[in-house]
């Protein structure tokens, strides 16, 4: 008989070994437009490689190329360490389903991180404690990941359901981010909730259009020992973007500790019909 | 006989077309503390697509993985098309010297842009013109890779030579970047020089340490239609860190057109010892 896993994210993002094959399947708890919410298709791709014999050290980095639509159902994950050296390893994930061409494509680098000069020029601004800060509501968003997170905006909070912005307004929000049925932070989740942010172009146009991310890249600055310490079940988010053009844009974010660690980055390229 | 390319930067960038096996040489002009610079290494990978018969569009976004040290000679460039639509293309390269494992891994998407609704949240601050700009001071720096370039600080100039710090300074910088000899700005240069900034740590310590680039990833926000009409052979570069710890530190920067126009977006994660 089978068990359920504890969360429904361990469950979206279960992988069974295989030798480089690896496999897993869509969770319609986690699903978005027109496929899988992408943060739990790289969080499923960085659990294959966690949970691999070969695999030493923590993620430092890792690179999603969405390369065509998954659809609803079992894929296969083809995982290889590409180069490995004594403190770090790199290693790339192909997702296919039934024999297709490659649908994602994942390239992480793990590390080995080891005691040093340590130091974070960046800070977060101050901002309203989690439990005073209003849950948004998301009766209005029928995608099912959206209702696995709890958001709580601190600034930024989009209003849609009015009509489309004249004059652009704000790509920035900054937000708390936590399970829905909190879950302590790990990796995975970090990984997951790198994508996680409305598309930037929701917020400055006021009004959904076609959108999809294209690739995303995600550092992480602490190891699991340092976010074990950290002992948290949300995060502080920020994200922003630079520039709309010729049907593609930019997001860069930040999920911080609410003890003022930065924990990682993210930046992606997104398409828009627009 | 063989005849040298106009210009240093592309002789260095220089591919020659195999099937999907293509070959390439290290450069003694762009070389960096123990190998090649990295900007150079992504920009002859970035070429080997851009000159592939089977590559449409525009690139939209490279990520490169420094897997392994290159020796100074010749390597191999195994370039694959993983996936392809009407109007995207998702691409590898893998870089290998003799046979041995990779060195050098890169996945980049390639895009067709398309007319759309446009728009530039980000603006960057004034700057003192590129002519009005002292150039850097390059006698100390023995790296020939640094002597390629025209580095303007229009803020946050390095006084290398000095003390160490015992106050971390400001990661921050603004400065004009063109190539030495002038050459006009097109995608590979714009993959090169968003290597091109000091290695954040060197700025914020005031000393060389041991450093190297782990991942890179550069978003490139115009296509080769935007690129020409800009005409310029320099661009104005920002660039900052948010954090360094336990071995590795982030970097990301921006490039900008003199008119204002963002070119590029960059993100890398590096290693150090300190």
């Amino acid at each position: 008989m089978l068990t359920k896993a504890p969360h429904l994210f361990d469950d979206a993002t279960s992988v069974a070994a295989g030798d480089s094959r690896w496999t897993g399947a869509t969770s319609d708890d986690y699903w978005a437009f027109v496929g899988p919410f992408g943060g739990v298709t790289a969080a499923t791709m960085l659990r294959a490689i966690l949970e691999h014999p070969q695999r030493a050290g923590d993620p430092l980095s890792l690179t999603v190329n969405f390369c065509a639509l998954i659809a609803q159902g079992p894929f296969d994950l083809d995982v290889r360490l590409i180069k490995a050296n004594r403190s770090t390893q790199h290693w790339s994930v192909e997702l296919t389903q039934g024999g297709d061409d490659v649908a994602t494509f994942a390239t992480a680098v793990f590390a080995v991180r080891r005691p040093s000069w340590s130091y974070q020029p960046a800070q977060h601004l101050p901002a309203t404690p989690f439990g005073q800060t209003r849950p948004y509501p998301k009766s209005g968003l029928g995608m099912s990941w959206v209702k696995q997170y709890d958001f709580r905006f601190v600034e930024g909070e989009p209003q849609f359901g009015g009509s489309p912005h004249l004059t652009p307004a704000s790509a920035f929000s900054r937000l708390w981010i936590g399970d829905t049925k909190p879950r302590p932070v790990d990796v995975l989740s970090l990984m997951s909730m790198s994508d996680a942010f409305f598309g930037r172009i929701f917020h400055v146009r006021n009004e959904f259009v076609p959108f999809g991310t294209v690739s995303l890249t995600t550092y992480f600055h602490t190891d699991a020992d340092d976010l074990a310490a950290e002992d948290i079940s949300h995060v502080l988010a920020v994200a922003d973007a630079r520039i709309f053009h010729k049907r593609y844009g930019d997001q860069n974010g930040e999920l911080w500790s609410p003890n003022g660690r930065l924990l990682a980055t993210t930046t992606q390229i997104a398409y828009f019909k627009a």
